[in-house]
């Protein structure tokens, strides 16, 4: 095993993975143990992945608590993908979907629904740069509606729902991209959740869609066999070859997270690190949060300083001190931490003592 | 580095890798050199991946000898994806798509090609269970038509083009997932190419889609963003997060590609690997070739036996010894050797030789 300098990863995704799943795909990379081939080449019809693919879902089931009655899938394209299949399988004729816009990837994937089919945005908080989540009292819900979207953690803006919406009989479509197993989830309170896996479940290249049976249902056959949910579902992720390596490594990522205690205890982990950060944020008025307090993400802790050049400088000088990825987004400037999982909390000890210096010298 | 036992992998896909490239991966998975992280971990908008993409890219340039006129995208979904796209961007309407049906995949192709718009079969050669390819006087080629699709080799089947068939100035569409890169390709003869990368070029998970630039401007904006060409090319395929990981790894088999001496030097050897092969299958009689001769493809070498039941002793005993993923698709039965590119000779000598041993114990 090379003995490897790593630095501190705070980038939004592909983002920070455990130190222990590397070091077993490092261990394992020219030949899984008694198989004799690389996990990069072995078929997806062998028993070998069909037991890597099977396990992955299993740890998957058993971290979220599964109903019985939600297939996994796991799919190519991202959430960018999903933002189509959403409605061109859900979004039948004659009906609506509401999307709440919370933020700049709610954006995109009302952008994609409005080609498939009518669209109602149940509420915005556009106007105020998606500083905040809309409020329960200002979603204007379609009775009947084909579903409601929503953004369970906003990436860019860095906000992150507490509670879900309130949404009645409608099944609730959540992109989880960005939070999904980061804390305990109400499954049975959605009717789909899609994550692209590369923030806290694995690396790019697998997208894990959660599903309630009776959806599988509006997906027409005359839809890309590729796009249609039913056909995933049925073929258990196999209708073509999957990205096989993407899922395995996706599968050591839930072990490790078994191993951490599951979803209840990585939550207490999750919240003890990014208060420490925004402790530091709001201790002097030098830095200065970008979200509204209560919905700050635990995920990615966005904060401006008082001019764009000292951001600049801040950046700079972190990156050199080996706390890499605190650029903001392009579109919204500023710094974002993004605090996955997986990221250590030494790495949040390093950036707040980092800020206590720089505030001290540059203040 | 864990020595390791390694078997010769005959699978038709995801298939054998070049041992140099799997310890490369290895020696830096768990941090990039002078990086600090693992491929697996970096912001597909860092530097240190650009630059990897755009190497890989770079290579495939230099090995194919694309002209500039064509874009190299990294798309997600595989050739099943394709089936969908290539119609979605290119088959507008009124028009007609001329589809050449020479295998299984050729004929999912034409599924999802009649959900887009209409579409004539050039030419089929089903009805002899797709044992050879349509020849050129077969074809009914439809005047100004979309394009023409074929497939250059029938994973399946075992056959593979070795002349491309003359379509005037109608657009050459080619599924080349299972012979891309095993020889040098005339791309201008093409205006579209693409290539599930778990054959030849690298692991699963990552699409490789060569286009004329003519061919984007087909592209309707009404049409989901992620299944459009000209978004994929305006963006450098990094419109959403990429499979970071497979496009790394696919760069490292282009780079060994080169160093054993590019398309024309691997050509060769590929050419011996597969004629030592079926001048076993052509020796006795005891093994029967499923393919014209005249069509056989260099890639996947398909063969039976008198009955069933020896065909199974034959696939049991193969695997016993080490000579792995024999068994032909379920779909015609046999058996099949995949041998692409970074399958070793000395495996073509080790499963010769095991033929010469079980016929004379078995014949």
């Amino acid at each position: 095993m090379t003995v490897t300098h790593r630095i501190f990863n705070f980038a939004a995704g592909p983002a920070v993975l455990p130190v222990p799943v590397l070091e077993e795909i490092q261990r394992d990379l020219v030949a899984l143990p008694g198989v004799g081939m690389s996990i990069l080449e072995i078929s997806h019809r062998s028993k070998t992945f069909e037991s890597v693919l099977a396990q992955a879902e299993d740890d998957i089931r058993t971290l979220a608590g599964i109903p019985a009655n939600y297939k996994v899938l796991f799919l190519q394209g991202g959430a960018s993908m999903q933002f189509s299949m959403v409605p061109m399988n859900l979004l039948t004729a004659g009906a609506t979907a509401d999307y709440i816009d919370s933020g700049s990837w709610a954006d995109k994937a009302i952008k994609e629904a409005k080609k498939v089919g009518a669209v109602n945005v149940a509420a915005s908080t556009k106007a105020e740069n998606y500083s905040r989540l809309p409020r329960q009292e200002e979603l204007k819900l379609t009775p009947g509606a084909a579903y409601v979207h929503m953004t369970s953690n906003n990436t860019i803006e860095g906000t992150e729902y507490k509670e879900l919406p309130a949404v009645g009989d409608v099944p609730l479509v959540s992109d989880t991209s960005s939070d999904m197993f980061s804390h305990p989830i109400d499954v049975a309170r959605h009717a789909l959740m899609y994550s692209g896996a590369q923030k806290n479940m694995g690396p790019a290249g697998v997208t894990v869609v959660i599903i309630r049976d009776d959806l599988l249902g509006r997906s027409q056959k005359s839809m890309p066999t590729m796009l249609n949910y039913a056909v995933h579902a049925e073929n258990g992720s196999m209708y073509n070859t999957p990205p096989a390596f993407a899922v395995y490594a996706m599968g050591l990522v839930m072990k490790w997270l078994i191993g951490q205690g599951g979803l209840s205890a990585i939550a207490q982990v999750n919240d003890r690190k990014a208060q420490k950060l925004y402790a530091e944020i709001d201790r002097t008025g030098f830095y200065r949060g970008t979200a509204a307090k209560d919905c700050r993400s635990l995920m990615n802790v966005t904060f401006r300083l008082a001019t764009e050049e000292l951001e600049n400088a801040f950046v700079k000088a972190t990156t050199a001190a080996g706390l890499d990825g605190l650029k903001g987004h392009r579109s919204v400037g500023g710094m974002r931490a993004s605090i996955y999982n997986a990221f250590p909390e030494a790495g949040i000890d390093a950036l707040v003592q980092f800020m206590q210096e720089f505030e001290r010298t540059r203040g």
